[in-house]
C-alpha cells in the first residue's frame, strides 16, 4: 500500500497506512532485519532549494544506511541559477534517481514536482502547510512515548499559520481519536481557515487560547514550534509575536505528570535550554527518530517490503 | 583501446573509438551484463570550478550507479579561496581519487589537469570549444533515433563561436560521414577559424546561415544550444543577439517528417516548451542517455572491461 | 588502545599510541589486508564550520576507501544559520553518524564536541592550537623517509603562534626524543608561552631565530607553515610579517643532504615552485600520506582492529 507513492501531504495517507509505517519502523529500530543492502544500486536525490540541515542529512543518513546512493541538487550553483525553469531541473533529477526528495519555500512544489517525474516524490516540507516526513516523526514519537495517540491531550504552541511542521502535525493528529487539542498562538498566528474546518469538522475538541500556562497544565503533548521569521511577509508582523510564547522550566513545571515536550528542532530561542535536563523533554529522543522514520518509509516507497 | 587514457577534446577519438562507446553503451542500456559493482574501491573525483548541475550530477550518478564513491571539491569553499594553485590542488585530487573529471572556464584546464595528474582526467567542459563527453552523448542519441550518423544533414543553431556543446560536436561530426551541416548563427557567433578549417578540410558540405527558417526545412537533425551570457566578453555583444534565433512549434512546423531536435541543456528561452510535446523533440531522450554513456565511458577507462 | 577515543590534541596520545597508528598505517599502504568493506554500514560525519578542501577531502576519501558512507554539515546553508546552536547541531550529527569530524575557528570547539556527542570526535583542525590528525601525517611522514623521528634535528619556519598545523607538530615532536628544535619566526609569531613551557620541560634543546639562512644549514627536516591571514586579529600585523620566510632553492641550496622540506599545504608564496623538482621536496609524499594515515586512525576508532 505504500509502494511507489508520492508523499505530498500527511493527509495522503490514512490511519492504516501509518500504522504500517510506524510497524515498520518499529522493526528497523528492533534490527529485525538487515536493512544494509536493502537498497542496494538504488539512488536517492535531493532538492533542497531552500536551506536545510536536519532534513537533508536525516534523509541523506536514512538513504545511505539502507545501502543506496545519494546525490545532491545545489540550486546556489545549479542550472537554475542559469535560468533554468524548475520543471526541466526536476525533468533531469527524474532520469538520473530511482527517489526524489524535494523541499521549497513556495506552496504546491511537491505536487508539482510529483506531476513531472515518473519516480516517487517525497515533499521534505514545501510552503507553510505540508512537511509530512516531519508529521510521521512527530506522531511515531507520541505513539512511542505515550503508547497510543488516541485518547491524549494535545497542546501545539508557536506560529500555527506560516510554520509546516505544527500544520502537517495538527493534520496528522486528524487521522487519530484525540481527546482535545490546544492551539496556543498570538492572533495573527492563528491556524488558516481551511486546517480549523478539518479539525472542527472531525468533532476534536479545539481549545483556542493565547495564554500558554493555562494550556500546559491540561496536555499530555506539548508541540513547541518556532516562530519562522523567513515564513513573515512583513517582517514587523515578526517582531510584534516574536518571543511570545517562551516554553522554560518555570512555565513547564505547572504541567501534569508525565507531559512530554516536542520540537521539530532547529530552536533558537523559544525553547529554553533549561528544559533539556528535565523528564518532560522529548525533543531529543524525537530527533533520534528522525533516521528510523525515513528508513522505513523510503524502503517502503521503493518497494524492498 | 580506452583504458587509462585522458579525455580531453571528442578529437581525441577517432570514429573506431566512438563506435566502441556506442557498444558499450547499448550493452549498459540492454543491461547485458551487472554493472553495479564494476568499480567498487574506486574514487572519481569532479573539480568543477565553474557552476554545473546536469553535468556533475550525471558524471556523479554513473560513477554510483557503477560501485564507485564520488568526492567532490567545492571551490568556493576551497583551498583555492585561500590562494592555493590550481596545479597543487589538482596535485591533491590526484592523490585522493582514481579518475578526476574537471569543469572550468579556461581553455586548457583539462589538458593542464591530465599533466599534472597520473591518474586520467575527463574534461566536463572547459573554455569555449571542447566538452567532450556531451559530443559523445549527443552522438549516441543521433545514432539510437536515427540508427546511423552518416549522410544526415545537420543543422546547428545558436552561439557557434563561445558554445563548447555546438563546436564539440561540430568535432565531433567530422569523424563521420555526414551529408551537410548547416550552421545558423548570427555573423558575430560564427564558428572559430580553426573549427571552419577543420569541418571544410573534410569535405564536408558547409552552409553558412542567419536565416533558421531556411535551414530547418532541409536538415534531419536541429542541434540547438543556448546562447550564453557567461561566455562573452562584452555583455553589449550579448544583448544584440539574445533571442535572434528561438526555436517555436511554429517554426518547427516547416521540418520535413522525421527531424529531431537535439539541445545539450539547460535551456532558457531559446527553446521554446510548446515544442516539448511535439514528436520532434528528442532533448529529454538526449538527456536520459547521459548517465549510460558516462557509465560506459568511465568503466572504458578504469579498465573494467 | 585506540579503539572509541576521541581525537582532540596530539598530546592525547603518548609514543605507544603513535607507533601503533604508524604501523597500522604501514600494514594499510602495504595492502596488507583488505580494507575495503571494514566499515561496510558506517557513517562518518563531517562538520566543517570552517573552509577546507584537504583535510575534508582526506577523510571523506579514507572513509570511503574503508566502505564507509560520509555526510556533510554545510554550515553556510545549514540550520546554525536560523541560529541553530552549535550544541543542537552537535547532537543530531551524533543521532546520524558513527563518527564525527569537526573542524572550526574556535578554540575547544572539538572538546566541546566531545562532550556533547556519545560518538568518537577526531578535531579536523580548531582554534590557533591543535590540529592532530595533521601532526600524526607529519610525524609518520618523517618516520618513512628518515627512519626514525628520534636523533633528528628539525626547523620550524612560519607561524607558530596561530598557525596550529606548526603548533600540533611540535607539540608532536615532544613525544619523540628529538635532537634539536630550531623556531624559526619573526617575534609575534613566536610559540605561545604553553608550548614553550612544554618544548623547555622536556630537555629538548631549543634553539630560537629569526634567521631561516642559519636555521636551514643544520637541520634534517624543514617544516614550513603558511602565514595564515584569517587567524591574525590585527590585519596590519600580518601585513608587517607576510612574506617574512620564503623558502626557495637557492636558500635550500645550502642545507645539508638529505633535508626534507615539510608542508603542510596549502601554500601560497612562502614555499616557492622552485623547490619541487629539488630533492629536498617532501611535501608531495606527505600529502600522499594524509589518506592511509586516516584510514588508520578512523579503522583504529571505529574499532574494525
Amino acid at each position: 500500500m505504500w509502494k511507489f507513492r508520492d508523499v505530498i501531504s500527511i493527509l495522503d495517507f490514512n490511519r492504516e497506512d501509518l500504522e504500517h509505517l510506524f510497524s515498520m519502523t518499529d522493526r528497523i529500530l528492533e534490527r529485525l532485519f538487515d536493512v544494509g543492502s536493502l537498497l542496494d544500486g538504488k539512488i536517492v536525490a535531493t532538492a533542497f532549494i531552500e536551506p536545510s540541515t536536519r532534513t537533508r542529512l536525516s534523509f541523506e543518513t536514512a538513504a545511505k544506511r539502507l545501502g543506496a546512493e545519494v546525490i545532491n541538487l545545489e540550486p546556489h550553483i545549479s542550472s537554475m541559477a542559469k535560468g533554468e525553469s524548475l520543471t526541466d531541473t526536476l525533468r533531469m533529477l527524474d532520469d538520473y534517481a530511482d527517489l526524489i526528495v524535494i523541499r521549497s519555500p513556495y506552496e504546491g512544489s511537491a505536487k508539482h514536482a510529483a506531476d513531472v517525474c515518473e519516480h516517487p516524490v517525497i515533499n521534505g516540507g514545501d510552503g507553510t502547510q505540508h512537511h509530512p516526513t516531519q508529521a510521521m516523526i512527530d506522531l511515531y514519537t507520541v505513539r512511542r512515548l505515550k503508547g497510543r495517540i488516541d485518547g491524549l491531550e494535545f497542546g501545539v504552541v508557536g506560529d500555527l499559520k506560516y510554520g509546516r511542521a505544527a500544520a502537517s502535525f495538527l493534520y496528522g493528529l486528524t487521522r487519530f481519536n484525540v481527546k482535545r487539542i490546544w492551539l496556543i498562538s498570538p492572533e495573527p498566528l492563528s491556524p488558516r481557515p481551511e486546517l480549523m474546518d478539518r479539525l472542527k469538522s472531525l468533532g476534536v475538541d479545539i481549545m483556542k487560547t493565547e495564554n500558554l500556562e493555562e494550556a500546559v497544565e491540561g496536555v499530555d503533548i506539548l508541540y513547541v514550534t518556532r516562530i519562522q521569521k523567513e515564513r513573515f511577509p512583513d517582517p514587523a508582523e515578526y517582531e510584534k509575536v516574536r518571543g511570545s510564547y517562551v516554553i522554560t522550566r518555570k512555565i513547564i513545571s505547572r504541567a501534569r505528570e508525565g507531559l512530554k515536550v516536542l520540537h521539530p528542532l532547529p530552536r533558537v530561542d523559544e525553547l529554553s535550554h533549561d528544559v533539556d535536563d528535565t523528564p518532560y523533554q522529548a525533543y531529543f529522543i524525537q530527533a533520534k527518530f528522525g533516521v528510523p522514520v525515513r528508513m522505513a518509509l523510503i524502503s517502503l516507497i521503493l518497494g524492498a517490503f
